[in-house]
């Protein structure tokens, strides 16, 4: 299987094993690893470290890089280790986030678009050891990509060695998916010629000089398929009222779904979005996004999708499996972009993309919050979020009206963390209905914020604390009252629930 | 005079007086503006109509869109007049913040960079008038732009009607500084060819089809030119920070002032970091900014600076005076360009351009409020800040530690309202010194915000309240007490002063 594998002659001899490849990493070092979410991230020699260390055979504190995301090979088995100092530029692992929110892990949380460049700009400092996946290395050391790119071909670039994990468990197939292209930086740098969805502007395969090759482990490590999101009827009602929305856009003669590109991200509310997109009047959709569901292979098997261009896979096993059984069907429909491409402003506002994100919380006048609870508590990280809601033609959020079954409402008088600021975010979508927030003047926004997105539960709450707020600021441009701002996660904490009593004041 | 100016015999019969004109703009109509700042705006036709309506010969409710804030005869003397409804994207008059804050206005405030193409989706209607100020009409009705372009293209291919502005009294001398590209829109849209500050991609006069021009009014509107922003103390010690700051990342072997072009805005701090620019050991010094002030010229007679290119000539009456008398000593140095050039993030990324912002107030976090005092009032907008600051290889952020004579510290717990996030802002700079934040994790920015940029007056009580945050957030991503976020804020109020009394808990 290996030869099949492995066609470098020269790195015959750096075959080891996972834990001899993972004593080239030392303590004090900063490690970067290919992939974007859990696709596409090394997990042989990731995993043979946390074992050193949790074994307590090696003293370890590192710095980890990644596309964006990884599997729990790195971020769970890390942290549990406790082998991680710091850590960008994102993370979904539970005991990652539990470290990083008892100040055991310095994160910081960057848009993942900007990561390939900040870390070439030097700004972290350098890259001791780059932890690549591959299905396969070419005679010339030039490395055949998984499930993933995210910035697996900057890494190569900065690190002083790389460690290839040749992973018998990903599919040769997916060799002629992957575009990669080299940007360049400042102040010596052309234009991005990306002008379709679908144009191959880069090469297959990540450049790997021979000589940076310091250990090849070669193995089988099955990567967790993610599984599919269950659909709801919330979920089900926030995609119709987006399908709404873009009709009306069509209908309206303005840039729609027709004729622009979508940013589609995972989750059930994404997954129901491209559910009512199947049902809905639009055909010839096109999707430029981070990451790819099986939705969109189920619209392209419905002759409603024509291409989708992602950085990552991030399929369900029955979604990789059909992909690899219709390999061809697929070809030409899908491609596979370096992180810094499918994420890049340049290109997503060129081609006029339709960002769709989701909000932790939004307030009243659309400041919304994608990250800390509470304002404190960092749970995932704004991820690409930003770069799309930015660059886009159209910025849609959406969000549940309530949590908690009805004890936390997501529109609340002012977020307390605000990641996407109120210039970037377009519409805002609940299951209640959308509101179209552009060219409006915060107060305008609120009213229509209240009335059309907020559960009708907290609407009489939320309308008395803008009233007392217009009342007292004299109508000022954003009337707030800053001892009574944050009184729905006040009394959230103190009583369990935002909703107030009757007859009290807010 | 006129015969000199006006070369189109087509538009002969359409001269008329800036009265008459003023009767083509009708109640309720939307109303788009040539310029950017007070510079290259219309002047006459404005006043006219402002003044039609404040002696009660015409009741007018107007939207009026322009591409930054405006001069006196537009913002002010309408807002006077009481003819706005609706605003947008950026203004700086006093009587417009005025009757903005008392809710008479519906203000919208808007990335400078993205309204020309927001105008073109059309998400804020038609535009019933553009008024473009020219110094001359070319035969086949193309306009010679005055002082600033801004959005001036896309409001004249947009509007139904446009009436010209020939202003006498704007130098003729000024043609061939222009470049005025169309960008087109998305999904069909190229590369936006610009690859060095100084390149030019497009035409030195704004294409207007004759049969929309309904009126050229010819006179002689001087604009007022911009007072020389006074040096200061506080601002030397800023600009000392900043060039200290570019100096080091130039040793560090990083992109800086040598290689990147700079953004630049106006006033005393951006003054002053042209002078200190001009004493570093900067040379070849590039300028990709929205607006151009003295300092620049100042540089390029030091032989300091090779280009700039802006979408705007905010300079005094000297140095309109040095401009227009060594003409051809700064032709091929100078450029406008449109605003959606000027601010393109595509651009503005490419380049690496180092970005220079001012903030009302930052948080210990690096949070930066650029636009609402206490949360509540607007003072201008965020203008073009965001698209600089979100698209720059380097976000600077500056601001004095303190104001109001201490009454007021810059560096807050909590921003009240938040313009560009912790994402978004790699340094801070006070007269105190620089934070570079770049790769930290909100608490380790808190320590280096507190220590470095915080008045040292200050620094107890922030550290008293970061130590009380992260005591009871368990030293959680982003520590916060929400009840006593806004304490700096509430202290003031009641007091007079942020600074606490001695013994005092924050």
């Amino acid at each position: 299987m290996d030869e099949k594998r492995l066609h470098c002659p020269a790195l015959l001899d750096r075959v080891m094993t996972p834990e001899q490849a993972a004593l080239l990493v030392e303590d004090g070092m900063t490690v970067a690893v290919s992939g974007f979410t859990p696709s596409g991230c090394p997990k042989m020699v990731p995993l043979a470290l946390a074992k050193q260390a949790k074994s307590g055979q090696r003293q370890l504190k590192l710095t980890l890089l990644s596309g964006a995301s990884t599997g729990e090979e790195l971020d769970t088995a890390w942290a549990e280790a406790g082998i991680l100092a710091r850590r960008m530029p994102y993370m979904t692992s539970k005991a990652l986030r539990t470290v990083v929110n008892r100040g055991e892990v310095a994160y910081a949380d960057i848009h993942l678009g900007q990561m390939a460049q900040n870390a070439r700009s030097g700004q972290y400092g350098g890259i001791d050891v780059a932890i690549i996946e591959a299905t396969a290395v070419h005679e010339d050391g030039s490395l055949v990509p998984t499930t993933a790119l995210g910035c697996s071909q900057t890494y190569i670039d900065l690190a002083d060695k790389v460690i290839v994990e040749l992973n018998l468990a990903q599919p040769m197939e997916l060799e002629g998916f992957h575009d990669i292209f080299d940007q360049g930086d400042p102040p010596e740098r052309r234009p991005v010629p990306l002008t379709k969805v679908g144009q191959r502007i880069g090469r297959t395969t990540l450049r790997c000089p021979v000589e940076k090759v310091a250990a090849v482990v070669i193995g089988e490590a099955k990567e967790k398929p993610r599984a599919l999101a269950p659909e709801d009827e919330v979920s089900r009602r926030i995609a119709h009222n987006i399908v709404r929305f873009l009709e009306g856009e069509r209908e309206a003669g303005r840039l729609s779904a027709d004729k622009a590109p979508l940013q589609s991200g995972v989750g059930s509310v994404a997954n129901a979005v491209l559910m009512g997109l199947r049902d809905s009047g639009f055909t010839h959709l096109q999707f430029y996004s981070e990451v790819m569901q099986d939705g969109i292979l189920d619209l392209m098997d419905a002759g409603k999708a024509d291409f989708a261009s992602a950085t990552s896979l991030s399929l369900s096993e029955e979604g990789m499996q059909r992909l690899l059984s219709r390999l061809e069907d697929y070809r030409g429909k899908l491609l596979l972009r370096d992180s810094e491409i499918s994420n890049s402003g340049e290109v997503i506002r060129r081609l006029g993309v339709i960002a769709m994100n989701t909000a932790v919380e939004a307030d009243i006048y659309g400041n919304v919050n994608s990250s800390q609870m509470n304002g404190t508590t960092v749970y995932n990280g704004i991820g690409g979020s930003g770069d799309y809601a930015r660059n886009s033609s159209i910025s849609i959020f959406m969000t549940n009206s309530v949590a908690k079954n009805g004890a936390i409402s997501s529109i609340v008088p002012m977020v307390t963390h605000v990641d996407h600021t109120e210039h970037d975010v377009d519409v805002l979508v609940t299951e209640q209905g959308f509101a179209d927030l552009r060219g409006l003047s915060p107060k305008e926004r609120a009213v229509k914020i209240i009335e059309t997105c907020a559960h009708p539960d907290y609407r009489p709450q939320l309308r008395a604390y803008f009233e007392a707020a217009c009342a007292a600021c004299h109508d000022a441009q954003t009337p707030h009252l800053l001892d009574r701002c944050f009184s729905f996660h006040q009394r959230l904490r103190a009583t369990g629930t935002m909703l107030e009593k009757e007859n009290e004041l807010c």
